[in-house]
């Protein structure tokens, strides 16, 4: 009796004591008892990867990402071990890899590798002895056998890229929270759990702040067409399917608001505006392994302009000091920063069709006094930067102005 | 200007924080700065190895050794890293590796694995360009690529084995002591700091429960003739060296006093006395890979005879399903157990030449109303077992008989 392969995913909170991370195992038995094989990846502990990480800055401002990676592997091995053992104490058979292990092979972009190949020769191997097997996620090696971790939220890629990889029949993410929102239940207590999402609304809502998922989880599930199902550790409840088409009687307008609040913004003012500059201030900054969120340039009356772009706060520092560096290079004016933003997004694939979504959104937040810095748009979604204080009641405002609730 | 290599190897407590992690980072680069290359092996953090068997053990009672490994192992892999970031913060250039990444290859007994070879390239390859190596201590791993632990304080074996394969000149053990004394100073607080000692005297009071280095470390240093310094971490004073002869002005009865209250005793009551019953029992109890320290088999008056013995409390549990069983087998009766014990020693390779010394230590443990319960002599060391709550009394009472104050 093989109902097939199933790839689970359990994250930091689902593990973060003895008794949830035995309630995990109990969970993996279900299903094992159903007839399913069981490839099992995990995150660190509650907040080991914060502990590590203070750990490591009070050792280090600026720490090496090799040794960072080092350090912060440990956490998802750890806690891949201890799922184990939990697995034998219910009498099942149950084997925990790291990444290295099962050759979750990455390039050598410390702290934000990318995946090169998989092998999972092991995975096949000790599957095949009936085995449940636990990977430990957010972790990979490089051909040269350094250890890489694959970024924040990094297990939902391993979880997705092992799907992929081994072919399976369901990727379930099991995380705090019962699926995706409209909007984050903790601000708008009036947010509706979505049964489906598109690969492509997720992706907006997972890059523009909602905490759910990784975005590049979900482009790599996107590339291979890897269904995916969000849902709750701690419930039996349904959670929201991930897919190419969401199955939704109606389409509405949107499917969703977001915020963000870990974007800080980065002003070169005075920059010449002359062809190349814009090139050469971002490409230097990729080279640093840095992505920049939204970029805004306006049309320049002189024959200067400022630029103004987002980048993750953790990245500031060094996004500065290339900013700096180039600035100065290409004679432009003073680089500012301002970590008082946050941004306000709209997402859905219906704003395609449905006329005046701009315009809503826009007068949502101007009904509510509420200023916007920036403005940036994509195919389906619209984002604005405000003030960090009206972060929350802008996403109240427009749950409103769309009838999400 | 290369002075030569040195191997230094930091225990737990030296880099139980963040503040000393950097004295450590410090002390490494003041053997650089005078320049020396060098490999560094560091312990876990404090206690993290405690608390990961805690964390285990509240999740499995008799948690899987493969996976106990694969946790505990994340341990010294951390400390390592952070190492190198303390290090890359003095300004200086070092770079972390766990056992498996340095060619650390061991054999597959999880937990007490044993080291088959050490390739070493890694380390040599980064010495040459200038780096200080860090090597995560106390682990290896398998030809399957299974990551293993050497056994409790295996991180000393890690660097008393690598200073032999990279030819060393110099191998420092840092501890929290100042170095090998004639009893533990926290029970005699008249204890003496001993210059020197020989690989076998150590090797004595290691195995005999003197905490400062672990046993199989010495004897792998005896075996290679590997030198060793042993010396505390939060000063600079000389240490102990630990050589293949000691030079010692005068040679003493005895070295020193130990006491281990680690052991647990088993008695096999109404063993059927013909040949081969003992290799029955200690065969199968090797096997289980459990080391057996004391072995007391008495004449047998009827045709049967008690014998009893003494594991590492840790080994309990599976030496006393082990000895039920084979009890069964061989037709002896019951399987007692014993965990209020001591276990009292000294040790010294002056024994040889000096007689006299058992007498003496049995009239100082019967002056002070100790009662003995089991006797074990080696050439050069002699133990009784003991009430536990008689340990300290007992360790005073031999220091003083034996003027080792």
């Amino acid at each position: 009796m093989n109902k097939g392969l199933v790839v689970q995913k359990y994250g930091g909170s689902s593990v973060a004591n003895v008794r949830r991370i035995l309630n995990v195992a109990k969970r993996v038995v279900e299903y094992k008892k159903k007839g399913y094989n069981l490839v099992v990846v995990v995150s660190a502990l509650g907040d080991t990867t914060d502990e590590l990480i203070s750990l490591a800055e009070q050792i280090h401002k600026n720490p090496s990402e090799r040794e960072m990676d080092m350090l912060l592997s440990t956490g998802e091995q750890a806690s891949s071990a201890l799922l184990a053992m939990a697995i034998h104490k219910l009498g099942y058979d149950a084997i925990s890899f790291t990444g290295a292990q099962v050759g979750i092979i990455t390039d050598e972009q410390f702290t934000k590798a990318k995946i090169v190949k998989i092998s999972a020769d092991k995975i096949r191997e000790e599957l095949k002895r009936g085995k449940i097997v636990i990977v430990a996620g957010f972790q990979g090696v490089t051909p040269n056998h350094d250890i890489t971790t694959l970024g924040r939220g990094g297990s939902d890629l391993t979880a997705v890229a092992l799907a992929k990889t081994l072919n399976a029949d369901m990727c379930e993410i099991y995380t705090d929270v019962d699926g995706v929102y409209t909007a984050d239940p903790r601000i708008e207590p009036k947010a509706k759990k979505l049964s489906s999402i598109t690969y492509d609304e997720m992706l907006e809502m997972a890059s523009l702040g909602a905490q759910v998922m990784q975005a590049r989880s979900i482009e790599v599930a996107k590339k291979f067409n890897v269904t995916i199902h969000v849902r709750s550790s701690f419930n039996k409840n349904e959670g929201t399917i991930i897919s190419k088409e969401a199955k939704r009687m109606e389409e509405f307008a949107i499917s969703g608001v977001t915020l963000n609040k870990n974007e800080a913004k980065i002003t070169v003012c005075n920059v010449p505006d002359r062809p190349g500059v814009a090139a050469r201030i971002f490409s230097k900054i990729s080279e640093g392994g840095i992505n920049v969120d939204m970029i805004v340039q306006n049309v320049s009356h002189t024959r200067q302009t400022d630029i103004s772009f987002t980048v993750n706060k953790s990245d500031l520092t060094r996004a500065l000091k290339i900013t700096q560096s180039v600035a100065k290079e290409v004679g432009a004016g003073e680089v500012m920063e301002d970590l008082d933003i946050a941004r306000v997004s709209i997402v859905g694939v219906g704003m395609k069709t449905h006329p005046g979504v701009a315009a809503r959104m826009f007068s949502a937040l101007a009904q509510n006094n509420i200023n916007i810095e920036m403005i940036s748009t994509s195919e389906i979604s619209i984002s604005c930067i405000i003030k960090k204080r009206f972060g929350e009641k802008a996403v109240r405002a427009l749950h409103r102005k769309f009838n999400l609730g």
